[in-house]
């Protein structure tokens, strides 16, 4: 017995396969669980509550699935574009608020700047353009008519700002500069596409700054990346881990590049999460943002910018989701809370009334405290359908309401993340209960960021020797590990641990058998070249004498943080 | 003697003419005025306070000053892009921040669609397509890569959105269904681009919805027109006129558009404000966007669409700009009250201190209380210079303090719009500070509508007979006539009214020397071929028996408005 969702009905490029939904025991379990047969699921399109495969079976399979049902992401048909809609787009909302908010408070002026560039302005930076140069998506027809030359779509816009920033830039005066855009990009790249994580339009925010001198500018860098640090752990609940790049992964023509990195327990993979670049004086001179100081000397700035994307949404879901599908924490939740009336066709008209009433009111109350509650009232499904429903959508408070409940004047309350009971309920009594509801709702916010914290921590190992790196990585581990910090020995490690590697020759033979190697990492999880995640600011101590993890014979300069990486 | 100015410095394509600004008797009374040297003008990018050309002499020219040296604007190397600089940008979050709370109290939702559309999905409505096929950028190449496929940049948003609704709706409890996005769209035209007023990439929301019937999408029309009047009149204090476009003027492929419609006195140019569409069935039909209804019947959905555009931004500069710069009202400007000190070179240090600290105060004090106050502390700069400063960026309210005024306790006030002075100065005391400057904007701003109002009321002339229609035209008017609405007649009128037409012989002339038509009337202001701007939803009385204006014969079916537009 199968039967199908047409979840990528018009997915195109990337991925072709066969996304159905088998059906499995575990499955029928739900079903049986909930009361509902199955193919009542498929009656309408209003997202009903579906079985998923389990992240630990095929987690990239579980991903797109729960993005999809729980309403999220709805694929389209350019490969590497995906629709977000009001259940992801709203979390976004969330994180501008917050985000725009506090640069407002630096001092960071919102701008638009143009979505096209020209050639000439893109390839002013030889390393910059060489990084972006090919995924740079091409305008070269309107209409019928062809372009006298072609016209890039912004991958990032340093080359689009910049020439600006030196018409705007004379004097000290007018300084520091600093501009904040949210927009769209385009990256056109080839690897296999993920939604949220590697998508080749994506949503950003672009920071570009200018200072006088460097010491503003290095300040700046840490303010963004606290910022960033912030939208993960207070908004997200995911801990990060904030650090420097080595010089192989920082951004491209920059000085230096700051970044938080995430984790994903269940594939073992790190994710990078936001940079805030420093870019030195390396643009200012190629652009000529120079200003006269207060000596009347002519001098270049110094430069920064710091992009923050809706990968976030994804990191979100990867680090929270379970089995039963999203799990949102309360400060990002399009819906904090929902309220369920719990009738049967055996109770009367007026029982069912009751409880309505009830759960209406408590809606009302929590949402006229600001608190972003719903009260589901249809009754074409049952009160079992509607948990399953809500669970899936990962909202982060369930308050159920049923004729002993009513009696009782309380209702019953249920975390979305560990599934645990409020204890002792929750009183109705509009007096109270709104700061009741938001001190549940803070205590599970702060519960999520410590269960992923630890959940993280066990997942991190310190390594000293090379023999025992490649086992760590292999029981989906992050390492950190003295280091070097020269650029052969990333690549060595490189080498060492991707396909062509001797530590992973069996996930090699596989590899080759593929078109893309990166789609098959994706679907295993546990294969795949390590990099340098970052080397993180805080810095165990680094006793005397420690050579590199790489057995190259080198001294140790850092603990780096190493990990097979989104 | 001449001093130029290069705010064109990269501007290419469209106009490549010398704007440099020619220095007149009238700008060396302002440099007297305000005790400036013009060489000082130009010692610092920060937008020192230029001479401008009058909105008389060549409108287009003070348009481009206005925009650039308020700095709202910044000229790319792109034609028909600009740069929007922080004055102008964070007009634009003001509108969008009372718009989108506006719709999200009606239930509309934000989601994001992709920027790209494919070929196939962009032709499926044949009407939609051939309105806009022309004006569609396409993307061919990535990296060095030819794509297989042409894909088009969005030029709007229906033919990407329709296919994810068709899968969302399939019950009629899955509607409505209203969505909007905030993004950036991309019309390839070539008429003459106008900043703000017609750029080849610009800045909207496009709100999209599904109604199982007629009579709530009819409903959903005129509640977002209401909301689109609203931006115009309470926030840009821009008056408008609400009415149906004609059937030549309605948006391609839906059923009928209603719009809200601006008038530019200086040029006695109407322009569109906003559009807001009803589709009918026609798209739900090409993309099968059906339902199940409540007797299980499959049924096609209604739908409509609407936009509002930064072209808000351009109009609100034309209509309420003077010769001396920018005009904003109250509740969009980006400061809304500016605190200049004053002190001489003959006043000792301790005076200076002390009107300083009070500005600061002052500003403190408003900003405390939500008014977007600020206090312009540079000494590098005279008080007079600083006047005209903030008065070419438009600022509402200037506050004075002198040594007398510290004195006195009270703050000499202007109001940028009509040079007034606060009659008795403002108490200085920050207990009443806030509610009295609240009061003086609030003042202003209606102030600002109703004069608006009135310069727009006194070029609107009703004309019954045709002998009339172009002389009012010629006046600078806009027109009210009575109108048989056949298509036909519009387009003789139009044909009456062009370059070829008998009316404007002597402009027509000089059109058939430019390349460009379009240049040429935007320059001259009163050429143009005349078109209906809306049958207004408020209509006179219309006598029995009154025929069409036009002398067709046929009788007339409303009062029509017309005007040679942007």
């Amino acid at each position: 017995m199968r039967c199908q969702i047409q979840t990528h009905k018009n997915m195109s490029g990337g991925s072709k396969k066969d996304t159905g939904l088998k059906l499995t025991a575990r499955k029928v379990r739900i079903f049986l669980k909930y009361g509902v047969h199955p193919t009542l699921f498929y009656l309408s399109a209003s997202t009903p509550p579906p079985p998923f495969d389990t992240q630990g079976q095929d987690f990239p399979e579980w991903y797109s699935q729960v993005i999809t049902l729980s309403e999220m992401i709805e694929y389209y048909d350019i490969s590497g574009c995906y629709i977000l809609r009001p259940w992801a787009y709203s979390i976004w909302e969330s994180i501008q608020g917050f985000f725009d908010g506090e640069i407002k408070k630096l001092g960071v002026q919102n701008a638009y700047f143009p979505l096209f560039v020209a050639k000439s302005a893109l390839e002013k930076e030889k390393d910059h353009v060489e990084g972006f140069a090919p995924e740079v998506a091409w305008v070269t027809k309107s209409g019928e008519s062809e372009l006298a030359e072609p016209i890039a779509i912004r991958p990032t816009s340093e080359t689009i700002m910049y020439p600006a920033f030196a018409k705007w830039v004379r004097s000290h005066r007018d300084l520091p500069l600093r501009l904040n855009q949210w927009t769209n990009v385009v990256r056109w790249e080839f690897k296999h596409p993920t939604p949220f994580l590697r998508t080749r339009e994506f949503l950003w925010q672009e920071g570009h700054s200018a200072f006088a001198t460097r010491a503003e500018a290095d300040v700046e860098v840490l303010q963004i990346l606290d910022l960033y640090a912030r939208v993960y752990e207070e908004l997200l609940a995911v801990p990060v881990i904030k650090g420097r790049k080595s010089e192989k992964e920082k951004f491209a023509g920059g000085l230096y590049t700051t970044t938080v990195e995430a984790f994903i327990p269940t594939n073992g993979r790190a994710i990078q999460g936001a940079t805030s670049h420093c870019l030195g004086q390396n643009f200012a001179k190629m652009f000529d943002i120079s200003f006269v100081d207060n000596e009347t000397k002519p001098q270049l700035v110094w430069q920064n910018s710091w992009g923050l994307t809706t990968r976030t949404i994804g990191v979100c879901v990867m680090v929270h989701g379970d089995d039963t599908g999203l799990v949102l924490p309360p400060r990002v939740a399009p819906v904090q809370v929902v309220i369920v009336a719990v009738w049967t066709s055996k109770d009367g008209e007026e029982v069912k009334e009751g409880v309505l009433a009830r759960a209406r009111e408590a809606a009302a109350c929590l949402s006229g405290a600001g608190i972003r509650a719903k009260c589901d009232e249809r009754d074409n499904y049952s009160a079992g359908w509607k948990y399953a429903h809500w669970e899936q959508k990962g909202v982060p408070l369930r308050l159920e309401v049923g004729p002993r409940d009513l009696a009782a004047g309380r209702f019953e309350g249920v975390r979305r993340f560990d599934g645990s009971k409020v204890e002792g309920g929750v009183q109705f009594d509009c007096e109270t209960l709104p700061n009741r509801v938001g001190d549940i709702l803070q205590g599970i916010q702060a519960s999520m960021l410590h269960k992923a914290r630890r959940e993280r921590d066990s997942h991190l190992s310190i390594v000293t020797e090379w023999k025992d790196f490649v086992p760590a990585l292999d029981r989906g581990d992050i390492v950190l590990a003295p280091w070097c910090e020269l650029v052969e020995m990333e690549e060595w490690v490189k080498e060492q641990t991707g396909p062509k590697g001797a530590a992973t020759v069996a996930a090699a033979a596989t590899a080759a058998a593929a078109t893309a190697t990166d789609e098959v990492e994706a679907s295993k999880g546990l294969t795949g070249a390590a990099k340098t995640l970052c080397i993180p600011l805080v810095q165990p101590p680094m006793p005397e004498g420690t050579l590199c993890f790489t057995g190259c014979g080198k001294p140790a300069v850092s603990w780096a943080l190493w990990g097979r990486s989104y």
